[in-house]
Formats: structure tokens, C-alpha cells, sequence
């Protein structure tokens, strides 16, 4: 496998999915070792920076990529195996941003009432225990969590010639912000343009289910990643594969339509790996499906469609290429940056 | 402990919370072994038993109960410990039911569609393995699912003389359909009326997160419960509380409604047990709130805000008293019916 | 025509659609004169009466009744003709209300916002020029707006055995809130139980489509209806006819689905009228229909569909009994209160 | 002032909002005389022309335009006023398309039922009497409906680099299909790049509120428009004026969310031209707005805020540019195409 390190410079961010040309062309079956600055463009570092004076920019959430593909065509699968996701940084930030975030009003559906106040947290990170410290500020409550890294972002070039910005979520993947975005994960995503164009980046120290307040433990990350191609395919929405799950995401609003959309990819997954109808596949999906929700907090919002291989009888999906990555991912030996 | 046996009769079946006179009086602190007839009310027993034909009637998801609590008064909150939940019978049963489900229009949002076909799954129930076999419908494909006994329904009468039917989840719980309920869970409920007038109902051999089609591996049940009621407590929405994990359950429509309602909550229980202010909880619970989805299939919608407690300092919910219920139960010693 | 006067005592009020004993048994073709409390149950009387200090009950929106309407039987319609609607006092309020209206976050979709400052608004109400003064607080601004008297509420006792509060819409009518329901109208609505147990209140001397803020210019209301009763007929949720339009309105949550529900009640109502199948009434409706918004600010959101009768062939609705019951209206000469 | 013609050929339409190099640029106070495509293309000629034969491409609805108009910076406002909207065509075009429209599932929010039968209606457009013919399909119903020429979509390039499809609605104007956009009205928009590079397009002989099946009776135009800058101004969502009444139009979903932005941006009118804080603003608005909705079959929802003007006291929008307009919309004299 051809190897490429790409740490972006400052100019050389993103901030969108499509409109943007190619950092560089790689071909399927490359290892990449990337830099992913945090959502902030690094700009919050302790917990004086509030968001509205160090966040006025539509400039948010920097995207490394995007990449080119060789010989990915519209119609295509694109494959993102994420080998490894290390904190780039002794510290996160989590930060309370005015009329952002799921326990607020927001501009897209305002009321009258007054912002929330603003409040930074800074989490440190112990990168032996692989903790992050998160201390009140309204009392003295603090408490060591375990860091779970994950990317909130990663996604291609959108369809019908649309250039979306990094914030948003949607068919083309893009700002889902799930946990399950963590290593040892493939993102299966369907390619709409010439060379696919992904990018990915958001590096979550750690986030719950829902990412409530809009912000993770946001932090640089090192990205290690293997990209390959299946020609054809046939799937809508982003599915993920684990050693142990099979997951689709949908995006939308409300949040029903993101689900029914992650639901629907399913039955026609379950269909192509085990030949279920889809009454059978909806009845099935029914007694089995897990659904962690992904994120209320974006333009839209995301959620997972989950289920355990191992409720199931094997059936490799795109001819085992997970389990191929993983191997491949194997033989890189332990990453280092 | 008092000890109380109580099997409904056809007739003593109740389809609302609120607006039905009470089985029995009980004291706080009192043992239950009921039993708890399905959602279809024991009319499916077949293949061949399609929704369309005996499912017409307005009587839908009978409930065990009303139970008036001796001193329970509004404000209060009731505590009730799923003890156990065995399957009473060999098999149970999932059916498509016109205009009815998540991947379906449905009557409060109507489309010019036609229903999907009906088709009903029996699902044999092997008491020793604990499996529910599922056999496809459309092809021969066939796979043994673990069960997972749950109950669909807990609630209480609702506040402002309101009567609702036994199919709807709300704010004094009913038809949530989460897979959470599971013996070794405690459920906390706010009290609305005098005596609270508690029932429960809608076994559920198996379900995934979400119930997809609207109806899980449904079934009757035999159910051992604790119930027992906490002077005064704090909680809105139902709480749930196990060994590993406290979770708050939001109903409502659309769906991020629900999880809002489920998150503050959350909020307000974290700044019970540790004192946090509701913006530090609204931090904490971003980076370790877990949300499963419990219904996307009911009038309202369903969802879980759940926290491993683990995580977090020792914290006492209610004085301890889940603890000290999963004690009462141990002494129980082991159930039959 | 039967013509009865009920002006409810003060106890005699009730709180809730279905759940009540009927005040008293009418025959169809009765005339009512009746008068209605406002939506606070008279409890604000002055710019200084705020809601949280005065309207700290369960008992909002009093209605009057219920009516026991002879030989109404479940699958029949109920047809309630506003003769007139005439305010009672010289003065509306509206205020508002902590987390209550559309402008704001509410219990049912929180945030960790604060509420909106309380201010009510007195208009005083000219009589002979029919106008409502509207005087700003925050500055010196006042205009006349002219009234236009309507009830937010008519309904009948719901399906299913249930009982709900008199401030939510619904299938049975209730809390619509829509400028549509002014004299002039008449309001078809299905039975659901014997005797249908219809009630109407909360009088608005003035309110704007959505009501925004949550309360109209609020009001006790002398009534006079006339109450007729449809053997049958088809309808599902609550329709209106005036002499110059037919409506259908649906209720419910997020605003699509109570639109959805008004749209496939009119392409009902036009297969009745004009034999179109629902293809075709489907294409008509889409280049005629009107649709104004009632209610963004109950538990459940309401919406019209709304059709110009002048531009389609003359067919009589329900036999044309909206004529004859205007003709009677008319036959009844002038009102007196 | 200035006048200029433009009738694009066939590869001069764009489909986008936003990526696209303008095709002309023009001067404030520029008078345009416009061609505009239907929004199929014009591909459907004939009832036999079904959907998913001829409009199997991404490219629908294409826009005329966009025109880059000097001196249009961020966070100006640009006024288009449309002095002429004539059918340029015999006959539009309506028709049922697979997983399209108000009252089917759609691809954001899937079931498992079956598409809509396919259908086309061709309405014969009567010039001297401005009335279009509908025949129903399934019986022999015909009517004459008066025509009543509008513009689906009138918009600007998005904020954030984004580039939208034709088909969206959203902040920035866009695929509103509001039936309020015709001869006569002002639309104001933000300007959100340098040279607001506006584009419009969409022409609909005749549409009810709402959009039901997605598509109005849609046919090519003849627009004539001026074009006018006001530098600065304090508008977010798109608004409206006409000789009677002020108009906000706000978009997302679900519908509530547009319902609620167009509302807050009428209340910031209110306060721009009256003084009003925004309490008394959202007082006054509570008893005066009227909402139509405007559609609910875009991936975003329209709702429209409306004032009657003639309910407020004189206070002219913008220094009185709508009737400066007018004023030079009447000194254009009779339209000829």
C-alpha cells in the first residue's frame, strides 16, 4: 500500500463539502497519516475564550482533504477505514456557544428568550490513563472520563452540484458526529462526483450520544486511515462497519426522518447480505435494531441504525473488505506520529 | 413484605391510564406476581391471524391494574422494581399492521399511499435457550434471537383529570416501549393522583430500539414486581434506574421533543445527586449521555437519556433505594409461576 | 326550534372533553344561547394580574357544557352552527405566560433557557365601533384593531375512552384556535360516544392566524348556536363551512402532520362532493387550496385547509344543511343578550 | 433607468444557488425583461409525459440568471420588484412524481409503501379570459380556474461558501413557492456575497397554498422585474411587500421552524418601523398575523408572516422603496413579450 502524509497548513483547510479542489490525488488501497485541526480552528485554548469573541468566522470546523480518488465515478463506494485517532494535544475544549447546541433555541427555530451564558471548559488529557478532566465551574465537582476519540466529520462531495458546509450533516456523511466514528470503523459512503473528494476532520476527545450541548471534548487529532474503492455498491446513506456491528447513518429533521432514513438503508443492506425481503428485513430490523442517537445539535440532525453481527449468521459485506482493512491496518504495525 | 397475587380476569383488563376505578389497594412496599396479557390481547395466535381481521377494536394493549397505593398523593413519586419477567407462553408474535409503524404513513400524518401488506411472524419460544426463533416470511432464511423479556407499559394515572389510552407514552409514562424496562430496573414516576393508580401491561419477549414496525415479539407475561413510594422526589418525566446506569424517558413528537424533555431531565438529577448547576450538568451530559432510542411507532415518540453510572462518583439516587429493592428482591429468592 | 339558555354557575364548568356528566340533554335543531368564560376563567383583570401569580391552576379554558345531544350515536356528525358571537365584557387580556406560546420554549420541549418577562395587555373593547385598543408597554404606541370575535374551542368527547384536557386539539375538535370559527360558520365534528357531549369556550375577541404568543385577545363570549345532528357522513377530523368556503382542520405535531391530516380530510371531502378520485382531488386541492395556520402554541399545532366554494361547481355539502341552518340563524332576527 | 432583456439559450440556465458565474452584470435600478423555463425544463408536453420517463436528470428547475448587480456588498439588502408575470405558454404542466409531494413518502423520510400512480394534467391556459382548464383523469370533472401567475423561486447566492440547488428554499430565498411572489410584490433579500448574484425562475400559472402533489401548474414566463440595492438593512429571512400588507417568509423544518423564523423576523420589522420592543411587537403580531403556509413538499417547508398594513398606522418599509417602485413600474406603461 502507497503511504501519504498530508498536514495541512493554515490556508490549506476547508471548509465545505464540494466547491473545493483536491489537496491531493491518491489512489484506492492508501494509507494516509493525517493532521485534523479541532472545530474551533484551534482558536479556543483556555476558559476565557468564549465563542463569540474568538468564534466570530464562518470559517468553522476545518476539513483535511479533500482527496481524489482515482477511478472513483458517481455511483461508486468509497471506504474510509480508520486504523487510528490519537489527541494531538494535552487538552480539549468544550465550550457553551450562544444560540448553538440542543437545550437552546438556535437561529433555524428562534423564540425570544436570551441566550444561554457563555462558558468554556478546558478537559485535560492524560495521555497514559487516556483520561480527560472535566472540573465544574459552578461547584467543585470534578471527575476523571475516559477519552473515547472519534471524528465528528467525514464525508464527500455532495450530489446535484451542491457545496455544503462542514457544519451540516446529510446524505454525502459529513458533520454526523457519532461515537461510532472511532477506530476500527469503516464509513461506507457513495460517491456523487469524479474522484469522490472526501475529507474528514472534527477530532472529538471524547462525545456522548447526542452531543447535547453542540460541542464535544474538541481536540487536534492524528489520523491514520486507509482509503479504498468499491465499484458500484449500493447504498444511499453512510454505513459504517465494525468488528461487531453493521450501523447506517441518517441526517435530517426532524429527527424521525433522520431515523427512518438510517432504517430504510438497513432493510436494504440486510437485503443484500442475507436476501430478506423488505417486510421480512423490516420485521427483523425490528426485534434487533440498536439506535444511539448521533447528534441534535446540527442543521440536521443525525442518527444510528445499529445492529450486532453476531445476532446473525456471517455474511461479509462488500466481500469482507473490513475484515481485509483490519489486516491490512494490522500490518502497519503501531502508528506513530 | 406484603405479598400480592393478582391474574386479571377478560373483564378486569383496563385500556387507560386514569379513569379506571383501582383492582386492589396496596400498601408501599408491597410484592406483585401478576400477569400481564399482550397488546393484542391474546387475539393473534397464528400465521394467519393478520391485524386487519381481529385486531378491530378499540380495546388494544390491556393493562394489569390500576393498583392505588395507600399514602401516595401528587408529588410524590412511586418506585417500582421490575423483579422478574418470564415469558408465559411458548411462543410470541409480530404482525404488520396497516397504517401503523415507523415505515409507514400513519393516520395522524396521512399520505395518499397504499398500507403495506400484512404479514404475521410467530416466533417459537425455547424457555431453556431463551431463544426466539424468527423465520422469514419471503425466503427460508431462519436465525434464534436471545430474548430479552421487557415490559412496553408502566404508568400512572395522568395529571388534569386527563384519561389516556393505554397506547400512548407521556410524561406519566404508559406505552414507552424501551427496552430499559427489564427485570432489575427500578421505575420512577411521578405521582398525579391520589393513590397514583398504577398499571402495567404490553410483554415483550424481544425488541429492538425503536420497535421499528410497531409491534415487538409480543407476549404475555409473567411479572414480579416491587412497588414501594418515595415521599415527595423531584423527577417530571420518568426515571429509570439499574444497577449500572440512571436513565430518564422523554415522550413526545417529533422526536427531538422527546429527547429534549429526557435530557433536561437528566440535568436535573445530575444537579440532584452532585449539586451541579444545570449548565455544568448540560457539559457533563454532553460528553456521557447515551441515547437509545426507545419508540419511533406510537402516538408519541420515545427516547432514553441514559448515564453509566460507573463514570461517575458514587451518588445514591432516592437514599439508596434501588439498592435496597434489589435486596428485598434477592430475598425473594427464586420466582415461579 | 328548541331554544335553551345555559349560563354556567361558576361549578358548573368543566375542564376536559369527555370525562364530564352532560349539563343537559338537547335535541337536534336546538338553538343555544349560552355564555363562555375566558380562557383564564376570568381570573385577569388588569395589566397587573400576571399568569404566574394568578393562573397558578389546572383549571384553564372553561368550557361550557357538555351537551348530551339526543340520538347522536358513535359514526354520526355533529353540526354546530354559530349564530353569534358577541363580547361580553368591555375589555380582553392577554398575556404572557412563563414557557408558554410559540416564541418560547416549552415544558414539553425544554431548554435551559429562562422564560420570557410576564406582561399582560389589557384592550378595551369599543362595542359600537367594534374595535380593540392595543397599547404597547415598552413605548408609546397604540392602534385600534378591529374585533373579530371567534372561539378557540369547540369539541366533542373523544374516542377511545379518553378524557383531555380542554387546552388541547385533537381529532374531536377542542382547543383549535382558528379565526375560522367566528359566526357565520358551522363546525362539523364526528361523534365519538352517545350523545356526542359537545362543549365550547374560550372566547377571542381578536386573534391573529398562529396565535403566536399563546393567547388571543381573551374574553367571556355570549354565544348563540344552533345544534343539529347528521346521520352519519364521513368525516374523520373536524370540518367547517361558511357560505363562501369549506375547511378541514388538522391537529397535531410537528406542524407537517397536522397539515397532512387537513389536506387528506378535503380530498375525502372532495371524492364526496364531486366523485373525484383522490388522485385527481389531490391535483385540484394542490392549485386551490388555502391554508391558514390556527394554533403554533398548544400541545398540539393546528392547520386549515381552506377551499373557495366560488371556484368550483355548486354542491351541497351534507344535503345543504349549512344553508338551512343560516336560513334558520337568519329566521331567528336579532340577538339579544 | 436602465433596461435590459435577457432570454437564455438552453445552456445559459443554472440550477444552483449560488457556483454559478453570473450572466450579466446590471446596475441598481435596472429594469429586466426575463424568460423563465418551467421547472421541468419544459420536458412535459403532454398528459402522456410522466415524471420518471422525462425527468430523469439532476437538472430541474433551472433558474435565469444569476445577474451580479453592482455594488451589492454582505449585508445589503436587495429589493426585486415584479411589475409583470405572463404566461408564456398555451398550457402548464402538473403531475404526481414518484416519492414527491405533501401526501407521500419522500426520500428523507422513507416507508416501504409503494409510489403514487404516475399522473400528468395539462391545463389549457385561456389568455383573454386568464383561466386554466384542470380535467380530472379518473371521471369527467372539469372547472375553469382563474389564473394567477407567481414565481416558485427568487433567490441569492447562500452565506458560507455554500452552494444550494434550485429546488431548496431556505434563508437566502430560493424554491419558496409562496403564491404571494406575484406582479406587484417587492422581495427583499440579504445579501450574502459580493454582487448578491440573484436568480429566479419557476413560473407557476396558478398555485394553491401549500404545493400539495409538489408541482403548481407550472409553466414557462415572461417576467418583467426591477432590480433596486439598498445598502445595509437589517433583514435575515427573506420579506415581502405589497400595496396592503408586509410579508416575512421563513423555511426549514419542521414546518413549526419556519413558522417561527418568519415570525421573529416580522417581529424585528414591527420594531424597525414602529418602535415596538420585541414583547409588544410579539403582542400585537399574536392578534394581527396571518400565515399561509407556502409549501410543504421542498426539502424545506415555507411559511409566510403577513400584516395587513392598512391595520397599522403609515410607516413607510425601507424609505417607501416599494412605492417608489410601483410608482416606476407604472411609468414602464402596458408589458409587451
Amino acid at each position: 500500500m502507497e503511504h501519504v502524509t498530508f498536514i495541512p497548513t493554515p490556508d490549506q483547510y476547508r471548509y465545505t463539502f464540494g466547491g473545493a479542489e483536491p489537496v491531493m490525488r491518491i489512489k484506492p488501497q492508501t494509507v494516509l497519516t493525517l493532521w485534523a485541526e479541532d472545530a474551533y480552528g484551534g482558536r479556543i485554548t483556555s476558559a476565557d475564550d468564549v465563542a463569540s469573541a474568538v468564534l466570530d468566522t464562518p470559517d468553522l470546523n476545518p476539513q483535511t482533504g479533500p482527496f481524489h480518488v482515482e477511478g472513483a465515478e458517481p455511483g461508486d463506494t468509497l471506504a474510509i477505514h480508520l486504523v487510528d485517532l490519537t489527541p494531538a494535544r494535552t487538552w480539549g475544549a468544550s465550550t457553551l456557544i450562544p444560540f448553538f447546541g440542543g437545550l437552546t433555541s438556535v437561529p433555524v427555530s428562534p423564540t425570544l428568550q436570551d441566550p444561554l451564558p457563555e462558558r468554556t471548559w478546558i478537559y485535560e488529557y492524560d495521555s497514559a490513563a487516556e483520561t480527560l478532566a472535566f472540573n465544574a465551574h459552578g461547584s467543585d465537582f470534578s471527575v476523571a472520563l475516559p477519552a473515547n476519540p472519534m471524528l465528528g466529520t467525514v464525508g464527500v462531495a455532495p450530489d446535484r452540484r451542491e457545496v455544503r458546509t462542514a457544519l451540516v450533516p446529510d446524505i454525502f456523511g459529513g458533520n454526523m458526529d457519532t461515537p461510532e466514528m472511532a477506530a476500527g470503523a469503516t464509513c461506507y459512503l457513495r460517491v456523487n462526483v469524479p474522484g469522490a473528494l472526501f475529507s474528514l476532520g472534527d477530532g472529538h476527545y471524547r462525545q456522548g450520544e447526542g452531543e447535547s450541548c453542540g460541542t464535544a471534548v474538541e481536540g487536534a487529532m492524528h489520523v491514520t486511515a486507509i482509503v479504498d474503492l468499491i465499484k458500484g455498491g449500493n447504498s444511499a446513506w453512510p454505513r459504517l462497519e465494525t468488528d461487531t456491528h453493521l450501523m447506517c447513518v441518517g441526517s435530517g429533521r426532524p429527527m424521525e426522518e433522520a431515523w427512518r432514513a438510517s432504517q430504510v438503508e438497513m432493510i436494504t443492506w440486510l437485503g443484500e447480505l442475507y436476501g430478506l425481503d423488505r417486510y421480512d428485513a423490516y420485521q427483523l430490523l425490528t426485534q434487533i435494531s440498536l439506535c444511539p442517537i448521533a447528534n441534535v445539535v446540527d442543521t440536521n440532525y443525525s442518527t444510528v441504525t445499529k445492529i450486532d453481527k453476531r445476532l446473525l449468521p456471517t455474511a461479509p459485506a462488500y466481500g469482507g473488505l473490513h475484515s481485509e482493512l483490519r489486516s491490512a491496518a494490522a500490518a502497519l504495525g503501531s502508528v506513530n506520529y
